[in-house]
């Protein structure tokens, strides 16, 4: 590793603006971004991946390797980044920092606490709660009902027993009523934090949230609670952006980290803002496959902050292509050409979608050693019919080495290949027509299906005039549909909307169409066994 | 502020050592007391109090003016202080950190985030209360009761609502039982690590903590879950001391910060070790007054350390004297020599006491603008009648130069009176004894009275063998007494012990004598309702 220094001298960032955590991470001070306005930015490249699989996609490894390939053939990249969450680290998941010789640096500690953004998150979201609770315990002037409390509270923690619980028991405690936690990564605050332009921004987002609604059922919003100065301060360095560095020294902007359910599951704006004003490119990522992410970074990250994106890359195995075409995750080793047929059709319409955002947009097959050689011509020439580029990408092996073709097509693209983008609907469209539109459009189901519930609130979230925000779609990562079940390419379904939930702050209406869990729990052997500190006081066991 | 590299290296501390958070803060490398281990000790100074009063004593105040003041008259001296808990900063209480010319500098990251180390204890606490209800879940091998899960949660963060509350309500949530949620600075963890030598003995210590009993009774412990390596891990960087500032640029090591009542309130040995190798005088602090605070400094922090304190400071003020004499708080600004006569046997009670440990001490009078001469003439007088020197400290409005006299008191003591520091009583007395010594020796009540409960617990534990670790006194700070009323020198009380409970990684039996609340709630005002950021960007209005 390189100190963070030597990482932030290189891209010519002065070392004023630097505030060190430890020698090799280190927050970028915003005022940044303000001194830097003038400067032109560099081109904006979204990593997205087809539905992700058990196998793994290898769409944070992308990113980290394109990047470094970039900057190898001389095109100076900076990555930006989500950052991990502490909760699935210690659980099933794993560490979230690519992998090998395409891995960011240090990763134990951008895995573990880092530089304490998401334990302020934590702070900020339940500072919150505790002040509306103090409130109705000191006489509830706001007449908050407490039957609907919707601000509940965060932890950054996998504890499936937080997921219900009821607080207040016992003499002197407050109310009693039911509540729960959430984990960080699907607190609004996360979501607000990544959307904000600047600290102002945030305080007014913060303020803008929904917490209660009162006995005559109205909304009551955080601002009325009277924590949001205190939050803000609490947010005040959480705000700023990380920057670590890749295995090969490559700039890395890791910052934000929000669920790609029931948020956006974007890196933060100012991140990337930041990004493009030191780089000629940035490469970014998104949460899940195209249908959630790319969709959400187009039609909420970019449309909110009017962010221009140059291209997409979508990455692809020939694992996951031969799971879409139905093989089980222990079969998928051997060549199955049938299967990888059946399956492509995943990503054929992954790359019709992006392009319906104006976004020009190639393939990176993510190789793995027992990839045989005629399922990866098959998907080259398979894309080269729908006039698109597929190169292999052996980043995870080989570094920047194995990326290169991949970093020259990318850059010719950049080129070459002018971006119309736009996002898919206009601001004005109904919040059914804009459901609708993604469904269609994106999913291509037949349409869309209202529980009474949903259309309630549909309603009523139109006539107190949220109808203009964008639509955040949860949805399972694992079909385009509402059907984990239904892999591929599926056709003929109408999705279910059980629930419409608004995020005032974040600044959108979350689409649920199943039951999401927001506080994961632990499997039958978490990671947190395996994780120790080894003889040299390192820490190990932590993927 | 001076960039605190500069801090350090003006105590010769290298630049190896050092991992910077920003310009200002810095943790300091475990490997540096390693290193220095040939190095004489520093002398250690022991900064304590009289009863606590409603007008506050600024104990934290004087420590840090005298390690200033020492350092003026050329005596290099590090204060050696416990971090803030940022709960209690956005309730009542206000930060921690002095105060106008005698604070921590930066006082507003330090009231917060600081370097993360209450939130890495925080997240290692909850990994195990998820770690336990997770190892139910998935079949309880272990058999643990649920109806008696002693590990309860945590939070930094004041929230009444979560003292009791019921988890794992719903469906897969696990199994439903009670819980609570205690503040971060009363977990186990807190105090384990306060403790600890290294981070081996962390590990030992955290395996040792009991969390749960199974269904035949018997105790399962931390070990038994599984969560030891990975809890290590996430304190790897909180066990590291932290080096800040005062306002005239003294080092300070502000390291860990557990309760005072239910622990033992004093800052981590690792810190305090340090504190010695790298100066020639080390001011401390304990919580609370000199019942609960030196006590406990020395029966349990200096036993289990091996600790020798060579002096103490006694803190008083003309207020908290005539709070104890009698005066409600509302007219402490006037003079009234009768209460503070009668007031000042609390003094006088705390200095025997103190001399009871062998340790030399004496008295600081923090002075307050509207104190009168006769008032602070009569103080004095009064410990010379004792043998005991009374200075004047001033280093509020002066800073080092209003404790110089203060500060060459305690070096002439330091010079020409030696400490003969013994612990109060030996580890193989019994429990009961052990408390009965404390109340007579130190609270000068006339015994104990032990609940049924009570009893059958220290017979258990002393059968379990535990009957050699040292007590830990939970009472209220108001009172030599456990009735928060009988100000003064209270006598002829006898002392309740409700229940005692066991801290097996701490190494102490806590010895409960009223109803310790481990969670504060929130004032009808909270200090969050005042903090935010002004124009310049800088936090405002934390205390």
């Amino acid at each position: 590793m390189k100190p963070i220094l030597e990482v932030a001298g290189s891209f010519e960032i002065p070392e004023k603006y630097m505030e060190l955590y430890g020698r090799y991470k280190s927050k970028l001070d915003l005022s940044l971004a303000r001194d830097f306005d003038d400067r032109p930015d560099g081109k904006l490249v979204l990593v997205t991946a087809m539905n992700p699989t058990p196998a793994g996609e290898g769409k944070t490894l992308t990113t980290i390797g394109l990047a470094q390939a970039l900057n190898a053939i001389g095109e100076p990249t900076i990555a930006a980044l989500r950052e991990p969450s502490l909760g699935p680290c210690l659980g099933m998941k794993g560490g979230a920092t690519g992998d090998n010789k395409a891995k960011l640096m240090p990763s134990e500690d951008i895995n573990l606490h880092f530089t304490g953004d998401l334990h302020a998150i934590t702070s900020a979201h339940n500072l919150l709660a505790a002040m509306i609770d103090n409130h109705i315990f000191q006489g509830n002037n706001l007449q908050i009902d407490t039957g609907r409390i919707v601000w509940k509270r965060a932890m950054d923690m996998n504890d499936r027993s937080l997921r219900q619980i009821v607080v207040g028991l016992g003499e002197g405690n407050g109310s009693v009523h039911e509540s729960g936690f959430m984990i960080t990564t699907a607190s609004e605050v996360m979501a607000v934090l990544c959307l904000s332009e600047d600290p102002q921004d945030l305080k007014e987002r913060l303020s803008r949230m929904v917490v209660a609604y009162n006995m005559a059922g109205e909304m009551i919003t955080a601002s009325q609670i009277g924590a949001i100065d205190a939050m803000t301060v609490l947010l005040k360095d959480a705000i700023k952006p990380n920057l670590v560095q890749t295995s090969e020294g490559t700039p890395a902007i890791v910052h934000g980290g929000p669920f790609a359910n029931i948020a956006h599951g974007c890196s933060s704006v100012i991140g990337t803002r930041t990004a493009l004003k030191l780089a000629k490119v940035v490469v970014t990522e998104a949460g899940f496959g195209a249908d959630l992410g790319a969709e959400k970074f187009f039609d909420i990250k970019c449309r909110q902050a009017g962010l221009k994106p140059d291209a997409a890359v979508l990455v692809v195995t020939v694992k996951a292509l031969k799971y879409n075409g139905g093989v089980v995750k222990s079969e998928l080793d051997g060549s199955n050409m049938e299967a990888l047929r059946i399956g492509m059709a995943n990503v054929v319409r992954h790359l019709e979608n992006i392009q319906k955002f104006g976004v020009p947009v190639m393939v990176a097959i993510n190789h793995f050693a027992n990839d045989a050689e005629e399922e990866i011509s098959f998907i080259i020439e398979e894309c080269r019919h729908l006039g698109i580029k597929a190169e292999i990408s052996e980043v995870w092996a080989k570094g920047s080495q194995g990326g290169i073709q991949m970093a020259k097509t990318l850059r010719d693209m950049l080129q070459d290949e002018p971006s119309r983008f736009a996002p898919l609907y206009p601001d004005d469209l109904s919040i059914t027509a804009k459901i609708e539109t993604i469904v269609k459009e994106i999913y291509r189901g037949e349409g869309i299906k209202l529980t009474p519930k949903a259309e309630i609130k549909i309603r009523d979230l139109e006539r107190q005039g949220f109808g203009h925000l964008p639509v955040c779609m949860a949805k399972t990562p694992y079909s385009f549909s509402d059907q984990g079940n239904l892999l591929g390419a599926p056709n003929h379904f109408t999705m279910q909307v059980r629930d419409v939930t608004l995020s005032a702050g974040a600044g959108f209406v979350v689409v649920h169409t199943g039951n999401i869990v927001t506080m994961p729990g632990l499997p039958e052997h978490p990671a947190a066994e395996r994780i120790h500190l080894n003889e040299q006081g390192d820490v190990a066991g932590l993927l």
